[in-house]
């Protein structure tokens, strides 16, 4: 994923304590791999109840795991005690829908008008299906789609799903894995054809563009968590703080536990 | 349920047509028992916030299934082009947290801050656990419990639930059938004694009280939709309108087919 060579943290307070403290701003997929890992979403109070709409009606995109009060950045539900406004490693900041680059403290942009949403992360999964012995293409790539999102006031925009790719045995394994993990995508939304669902491979938002996919094996989609961050970034508030991509928060909620049966 | 002989509707269209011109005022559980019945609270667009937010944080009583948008009273998905102010049989109508009765049409309540929410109910799953040869106690109790719901503003309080009683045997199906139905309330959120979750089988919100439990059965309780209308009408509320009890909105959602797998 990166450069950073990975911390080995005893448990995920160990972690949140060093991004408290500045002393870890690294990436987090597969950290603490039992855990579920969740994308953040701040924006003001006045964003707030189209944005959680929109989430309502997207639930794919949109699994919101936990809607924090207004000001308060304290989680109750997924990591009781958690700050959102240090113990995340890396923050992404754009105003009026232009990048303001990356922080690892968003004190100083925080207010009593802030809301903040944690969201289930797919990187989730992805301990799950290895443990599966299913071993998907190392890379996953971020891609557009031609499916739009049911939209809510501004909110509105197309799907962005994830794209791995792995043989058609282990794609129907991974189909009956994922879907337990609801909060973190959960089933596919495509297997097959790219252009199918207008995804393009050449131009992919996050990884390298693909020339061809390998004979042997067929791509599997799913639903982005990025697509609920440009939706609204594309509604251009004055403010919006987002994980920054790979950098997504740590709960203490178990993978294992905080899924379907 | 009720002395209202039930008529045989063809299909949900036809049912939606007579609640329409004032020919069905009658309960609609089971009267098309393939499809998913819901829970309507209409509320201000003022509340509407603070109730979304405690919906999503209650989502085992609160299921929302379609969230509409201020002012707009046809629905998008769960029944496209219904009509809330007119396509339910029967609605209650309370101001300020005061009943005002039930009416059989709300268009002359309704106004460009209406809200609707469409919640998933019990009810739906009773089908499918009768098809599957569970037979529960022929009454459904309404109870209160001792179990606080999480607040969102000024909505709170106690979970409610509803209460069947069964086989042990019959328990465990129903237990893992209705684990499926997840917008219905999902799976049981207790088995057994009453008084562990507060729960005061005397003093029943709905049903007769009861004074000994049957030593062959154990009761079973699930969420109840009941839960958000209490809540909300606790808030008082200058206007809400729901479901009248027993009323639900039929969709077109067919119930085996928007649940898990």
């Amino acid at each position: 994923m990166n450069d950073v060579k990975k911390p080995v943290f005893e448990n995920v307070q160990q972690h949140r304590q060093a991004c408290r403290e500045g002393r870890y701003s690294g990436p987090t997929g597969g950290l603490i791999p039992d855990n579920v890992l969740c994308n953040l979403v701040v924006l003001p109070m006045s964003e707030a109840y189209d944005f959680l709409v929109y989430c309502m009606r997207n639930p794919k995109p949109c699994p919101v795991i936990e809607v924090f009060d207004a000001g308060d950045p304290i989680s109750r539900l997924a990591a009781p005690g958690a700050d959102m406004r240090t113990d995340l490693s890396r923050y992404a900041v754009s105003r009026y829908g232009q990048d303001q680059g990356t922080v690892t403290d968003i004190s100083d942009l925080w207010s009593d008008e802030s809301v903040a949403l944690l969201m289930g992360s797919s990187l989730t999964f992805d301990h799950a299906i290895a443990r599966a012995g299913v071993k998907p293409s190392p890379e996953v790539w971020v891609l557009n789609t031609a499916i739009p999102t049911a939209k809510s006031g501004k909110f509105e925009g197309p799907l962005i799903v994830t794209m791995r790719w792995m043989k058609a045995a282990e794609a129907i394994i991974a189909t009956q894995l994922t879907a337990r993990f609801a909060w973190n995508h959960g089933a596919p939304v495509h297997i097959g054809d790219p252009a199918e669902i207008g995804a393009d491979l050449a131009n992919p938002i996050w990884g390298k563009p693909v020339d061809a996919i390998p004979r042997d094996v067929v791509p599997v989609f799913w639903a982005c968590g990025v697509t609920p961050q440009f939706t609204a970034k594309a509604a251009k508030p004055s403010l919006m703080i987002t994980h920054a991509p790979a950098h997504g928060f740590v709960t203490d909620l178990k993978a294992d536990q905080y899924c379907l049966p």
